[in-house]
């Protein structure tokens, strides 16, 4: 179940791309979970990677290739299996990975990116794989945006993916994106894996800094339960097309540029948050006039983190006793209660600190029967705003998340 | 639903404790949602209280009459109504409630204590309460023990009380307690009220620091759902019994008294998460072998407010991937995660950081079957030792809170 469905969009050809997927053995259903992504020779790529403490193999050798190289010529993708605390065995199956893809491509293993995601502590099925890598090779098309996304999802519902096209100068700027992400969705984006692709040639320092920024605003800013997972990966790839190029951050290009990638990505954002496991809402929550970013999010993820905020939005009531409780658990010591408003849509619920004179619960239950609600809560103490998606939490959560072994 | 049932003990006599519970029209249900317990004339008590923001007027007024003394005479509870985000109007009806009891008993209205637990929001029915105290003072009774416990309850699905009685010298200590809490149960004792009442002489200051001692080991170390109220009190009463004086912090009868106290609130507490909302099992989370307390306690809540590692929990899945990942998210950046152990009960899963050898699937199975697991977690770096209770996340979890509006 998905609050909505995000129709995948017709996906501009991209000089020097190609993608091919298959099923190679992983999943126990048989649906693709092996796809590769051969890059431009000139590709320059730069990632973001998970925070937590039990980082996968496949990130910490993604890190390594990207410290010797950003020229990246291959993505290999795997999914229904996370390769992740799996110790040496699951470096050493990476690194077989890239290894026999190295040898069949000519390229070296420093130019292969790795990702895995799925299930955490089983050995990786390397020969499965390995065996795959021909055929993907052979069968590598400029068209198949469409079954990369969907060799991509374990528990996704629907395949995700995002373009824009827009002039620049005298040249059209492409960006195409993908992505996967359903369950355990938290700022410092776990378990989501989403590629970016843009017909530019840039720096790397500079592709580095732009994806830091980005991300900052689109993917660190959504939330499904909470829990951050070992294999979250954000990369971004300049094709390297010499017609367009990006290099002064005080230009109007650059900012085309900025402003089209993080396009893309809150695009890729939002669908994840669509796809929330089990999700059948969208809550999009604004924090306004606050002191400063940090207590603004804090309250916001409170909020996005609430179990009793979720339920009750999966059960389309009005309980703004919870959204208070909840802006009260988020550490904000100082916080003058008595200033804070808080609205539903375009409703006014609390009102410096109370019910609002005028509100009717009727009023709330038709904004809360709505699919989409924005939960807007003003702090009375600063001018500093942060917004935060996040879905309920439903029947469906505990269903996929109590069956889900993929 | 509760993952078992705790019967309610035969609660003894205690000198000068006498208690009455009725309905007084604030719960839909007619169920008993008052309660009044008097206390003898030296009785000396101290609180500890919620640190969510949007602390409620009655928790507010109870810090304020305690300031003024801790000579307390009547604890007056409602349930049904938290009378919270309901700013002055709440305030001056906890004091309208206050200074009713206050005419009709002849003591101070500092001497009284207001507790209120229910719905946010709502504006506290108070000439309810106050047409329901004339009876109440009628009908105080010294056994009245369980039907007290029963007018706490809202999403409680049975009362709870702990008893315990021991000698000290030629005395016999009594320590009595009952509570209530269910949903929002977290460390800072989460939509909870506990009471517990022992028989001694002793100073203000040091029943305070007692209580404050056994708080941070008993009621924040559970955890439901992660959310926290607006309400928690958590109120330790000495009845200013002339033969047991308890003075020395060092001495024998102190050690008896802390340690009863301790009890008492772990069985309450135990009690609580016994109950959690949908709860049906209980986990025992043991994060061992820390460098300090603090990044044990990280790591447990972590654990404990995994919505994945809750709903697994709930499917008797051995799913470590999701404990592995949370322990991961738990901030503690320099962690080595080649020297983490996880043990379900007795069974070894994960040896340095991957699945021990000697593991299969059927032995996790077998244990997450069980309705008490216990989860111990080696972190390989130091000497520091925490323990965190929490319940699972199941479908009713997410009933109860869709439907729930007392």
């Amino acid at each position: 179940m998905a609050s909505k469905i995000i129709p995948f969009p017709e996906m501009p050809v991209m000089e020097g791309i190609r993608l091919s997927s298959c099923y190679c053995g992983i999943k126990k259903k048989q649906q693709n979970d092996l796809v590769l992504i051969e890059l431009p020779t000139k590709a320059v790529s730069a990632g973001i990677f998970t925070t937590n403490a039990f980082r996968a193999p496949p990130v910490l050798l993604c890190e390594e290739h990207l410290k010797k190289t950003p020229n990246t010529r291959y993505l290999l993708i795997n999914s229904g299996n996370a390769n992740a605390a799996t110790g040496k065995m699951g470096k050493n199956s990476a690194e077989s990975c890239c290894s026999t893809l190295s040898q069949l491509s000519q390229v070296q293993p420093q130019n292969i990116l790795p990702f895995s995601t799925g299930v955490i502590g089983e050995p990786l099925p390397v020969e499965c794989i390995q065996q795959a890598l021909p055929t993907l090779l052979e069968t590598l098309s400029k068209t198949s945006w469409l079954d990369a996304a969907k060799g991509l999802m374990t528990t996704d519902t629907f395949a995700k993916g995002a373009t824009l096209s827009q002039p620049i100068g005298d040249e059209m700027l492409v960006v195409n994106g993908i992505a996967k992400g359903s369950g355990m969705i938290h700022p410092n984006m776990a378990t989501m894996l989403a590629f970016v692709f843009v017909n530019v040639s840039i720096e790397p320092s500079l592709l580095k800094e732009t994806l830091h920024l980005i991300n900052e605003k689109t993917f660190n800013r959504i939330s499904v339960d909470g829990d951050t997972s070992t294999n979250d990966s954000f990369v971004v790839v300049a094709t390297g097309n010499p017609r367009i190029q990006i290099d002064k951050t005080q230009s109007r290009e650059y900012q085309l540029f900025e402003q089209s990638l993080q396009n893309i990505a809150q695009q890729l954002a939002l669908a994840i948050i669509r796809d929330g496991e089990g999700a059948s809402k969208l809550l999009t929550i604004k924090v306004e006039a606050g002191k400063n970013s940090r207590e603004c999010k804090n309250i916001a993820f409170a909020i996005a983190h609430s179990p009793l905020v979720k339920t009750a939005l999966f059960a389309s009531d009005p309980n703004w006793g919870r959204i208070i409780a909840a802006i009260g658990n988020a550490g904000v010591t100082d916080l003058d209660t008595g200033r804070v408003n808080v609205f539903l849509d375009e409703v006014q619920i609390v009102d410096g600190g109370q019910r609002a004179q005028d509100y009717s619960e009727a009023q709330g239950e038709a904004i809360m029967n709505q699919t989409d609600i924005t939960l807007r809560i003003e702090l009375g103490r600063g001018k500093t705003s942060e917004t935060v998606l996040t879905s309920d939490l439903s029947y469906d959560y505990v269903r996929i998340n109590s069956d889900y072994r993929s």
